[in-house]
């Protein structure tokens, strides 16, 4: 079964079929699509899980639908502060940048991080600094505007809920979000590697980071096991080390992926309150999109089989 | 077995025996002592351990002999960035810190990250506006400055050894060391507690975070397990997610204390190359200091025993 395989998604929360235009989803499954497309095409082509994922990813880092680079939400001073990490299964090397500003492209400078540097996190300006040194793409204020986030910002804002407010409500909608991107793939030399991007949670304050970049938490790949990209409430996949876990329970208690993926998201961080969802694959090239929120934007492209979305719980 | 106890450790490295002379060794030796009494004077009395390991970890960060807090070693750019965990195995709720500059006791402000905020991780000046918001001790450059740490970085960037340069050498004695303070703690409630804290790397450049303020990797509680912080060079704890992994092996695997420990630091890191150490304490009392480095820094004081000091390999 291990033909190379590419899964992806696109955050988490209260999605709901009848809060949702015709057009918007539409909208939603075309990003859903060019992600797939450019992962798939490096991975027909001979190319590696690593250059596959980055592909996907920065077709949302593009994207304005999705919150991740251009798209970022903003923060309650009104900028956007953007956190990425990449680990590839085949070295066990990994890179992560949080809380960076202006890179068009935070997925590329965590890779960067991973295969230029001793390191594997670096920082705000300081990870500014070090992509300056490799002549990254650097964007403007104006790059990072989407009306509709600032929007957004304002309604939360202006609400009142300025303390450490870590949802991405949006009252008109009553819909709450934990805008996140993913990619987790298996090349065709069976190796595994996982990303996960994001612009964090709006109006948020005091430089939070979520689990993002955080290897273990919100990113993890290892040939042994599996590769795994989360999205949800950060804090609590933090302090569950999720990505690890779904990881130590295939290895240490020979769970299958399906088995682990459920532990975590369906029985752990739902005793919590932890809502959110994970992607994940495994070196046999078993896939698995699990949530225990209303819906997870998702996708998967295996070689030879048909395009597979989803949005919604069913 | 069930009493309380405190472990402790100064940070792991090349901490030779022949490289020491009897005074300095006597300064650690007093440094590791002073830890273990704040600590204990807050067993003793009743108190948790969260408050334990709050107050040993603050006489590590006073004290200018070991990287953390006042005695912090200095970045490229001559400055002082701090990182900071704790983790509290009763509520399973926990704080972080990173890069902040300029807090007297950077534990004191991830207690109050886990404490006082809705989050797990702070960064950068976002983390020092938080802790502005609570009427934080802050400190001016001069309090950093101990003429030694300025010394080492001096002769680091004079050496051209500017690039991400991750050891903290000083080459008159050809030492490496990993600077960081940790402790866990468990209680008379039976409540187990770990925090980990440290200036990060001499020379240090591009806002790099070690596995200090990560919570899995450097910091990790649960009283179903153990509690771990640890030292060493921090990408490789990273990637290796050290202490959940520690946590894991016990949960899943059923392996005591000492064989988890002993399977992470001297088989896993060991094999990557991964320098460094760790303390931890599980739930019925074991305690465990553990590196494969030259030395570490480490005590131990358990209820009704005498206090343990260890710095060299025997």
């Amino acid at each position: 079964m291990n033909k190379h395989c590419i899964v992806i998604h696109g955050g988490a929360g209260t999605i709901q079929r009848n809060s949702m235009s015709p057009e918007l989803e539409k909208q939603y499954r075309q990003g859903l699509t060019d992600a797939l497309v450019a992962g798939n095409a490096v991975l027909e082509g001979g190319g590696t899980s690593v250059d596959a994922i980055e592909a996907a990813i920065v077709t949302f880092e593009d994207n304005t639908l999705y919150n991740a680079g251009r798209g970022s939400v903003f923060t309650h001073e009104g900028k956007n502060e953007m956190d990425a990490s990449i680990m590839c299964a085949k070295t066990g090397m990994a890179g992560a940048v949080a809380g960076v500003s202006h890179i068009k492209n935070p997925i590329k400078l965590a890779r960067a991080v991973m295969d230029k540097s001793e390191h594997v996190m670096l920082c705000g300006k300081g990870a500014e600094e070090f992509a300056k040194s490799l002549n990254f793409d650097f964007e403007p204020d104006a790059y990072f505007f989407v009306q509709q986030r600032y929007d957004q910002l304002m309604q939360i804002r202006d609400s009142g809920k300025t303390q450490m407010d870590h949802t991405a409500a949006d009252p008109k909608e009553g819909q709450k979000k934990f805008g996140t991107v993913g990619a987790v793939a298996l090349d065709r030399y069976g190796n595994l590697a996982a990303a996960t991007s994001t612009g964090g949670m709006t109006n948020k304050r005091f430089g939070r980071v979520g689990d993002t970049p955080i290897i273990g938490a919100g990113t993890y790949a290892n040939n042994k096991t599996c590769g795994v990209s989360c999205t949800g409430h950060g804090e609590f996949f933090i302090r569950s080390v999720v990505a690890y876990d779904v990881s130590c329970l295939m290895e240490y208690k020979n769970f299958t992926l399906k088995q682990a993926c459920e532990e975590v998201v369906n029985k752990k961080l739902l005793r919590l309150g932890g809502e959110g969802g994970l992607i994940a694959l495994d070196a046999q090239g078993h896939a698995e999109m699990v949530f225990n929120s209303e819906g997870m934007y998702r996708g998967m492209k295996r070689a030879g089989e048909e395009f597979v979305l989803g949005i919604y719980r069913d």
